[in-house]
């Protein structure tokens, strides 16, 4: 007795991340009872995302516009590049409200695991990017991870020679977390990574 | 440095129940990094089931037949209807694979409180498929809160004076649960509906 649609509908919404089969029928059936205008709004919304929004060519960000807003931004430091893995570090970073440099998204990290080479994300843009002399320091901001670590270390190996500071953000304790809860190579490296007060 | 289409979906992601503005941008995110055919299934998923879905002008859940197939389901029994607040609740007594009777779906509960009448829910269609005689039972499944009751008493009201017999599903401790945990207003309807063993 299914009613196609529906199931349709639920079967799609259920391939979503932390969306089970009991969530994507409930939403399922909320969207049924919501206005045709609303849905249409939420479908339209789903479509033009993906057909409006590509990489950046210059930083690989997600972008509506050629380069990215923040690429052709006068304000930002031309001066430094934060690299980070994903469009959502950038955002997480931004929120920050504190870097005002440019961005490189590097589309993902390297991992021999998944078959994923240094060749296979963004590394050869950004080392494109640091020909002309403009950037003076590489913020290397991939996850505390094995693989966020493997390919900072690749990434920094490769600059280096290039006489282009690199740096690392540092790791530590988290605020507001607790030392009693910090594992050990969290508090390992808050340790080696002690500044004089 | 918002990436407007990208803001839209968030915001018409984050309408929806239970997802917040974290989960919404997750989402977004995601659907981002789908391969575009996937995506148009999601977009297309939502817009057609609001297009190709209404309520069954007999019983009201559902469909995109006319009438909805278990209306037309000539292996249900004629004699019996279910009445339930909202399509959700057939797909919940479905699950129990035990009724095989018809069903009537209210779209909502009688609610001063929200300003909804008798007459703002489908009593009237439900008054008309006793008419001819072909049912004998009429099982009031509204949801076990205030206005599920009043609902159910309401209707039982309408119904009696037809010699149709009105019943009401069971109140009780739920199977699995534990009487330590059971609510008051439970374990009193549990014990005025024991049953000889």
């Amino acid at each position: 007795m299914a009613v196609e649609p529906i199931e349709r509908l639920t079967r799609e919404l259920s391939r979503l991340p932390g969306i089970g089969q009991k969530t994507a029928q409930r939403l399922a059936y909320h969207i049924l009872a919501m206005e045709e205008e609303r849905v249409r709004d939420l479908a339209v919304a789903i479509f033009n995302s993906k057909k409006q929004v590509h990489s950046c060519p210059v930083c690989g960000n997600y972008t509506d516009t050629d380069p990215c807003e923040m690429c052709a931004d006068p304000r930002r430091r031309k001066d430094v590049i934060c690299v980070v893995r994903d469009p959502r570090d950038v955002n997480a970073i931004e929120r920050m409200r504190e870097f005002q440099g440019m961005y490189h998204v590097l589309g993902g990290v390297i991992s021999p695991m998944d078959g994923v080479g240094p060749d296979d994300i963004r590394i050869r843009e950004l080392m494109d990017r640091l020909q002309d002399g403009t950037v003076k320091e590489v913020v290397l901001a991939t996850n505390p991870d094995v693989e966020g670590e493997a390919t900072a270390s690749y990434i920094s190996r490769l600059i280096r020679p290039l006489g282009v500071k690199v740096t690392r953000i540092a790791h530590g304790v988290p605020v507001g977390g607790e030392l009693e809860y910090a594992d050990e190579m969290t508090l390992l490296r808050a340790f080696q990574g002690r500044q004089e007060m």
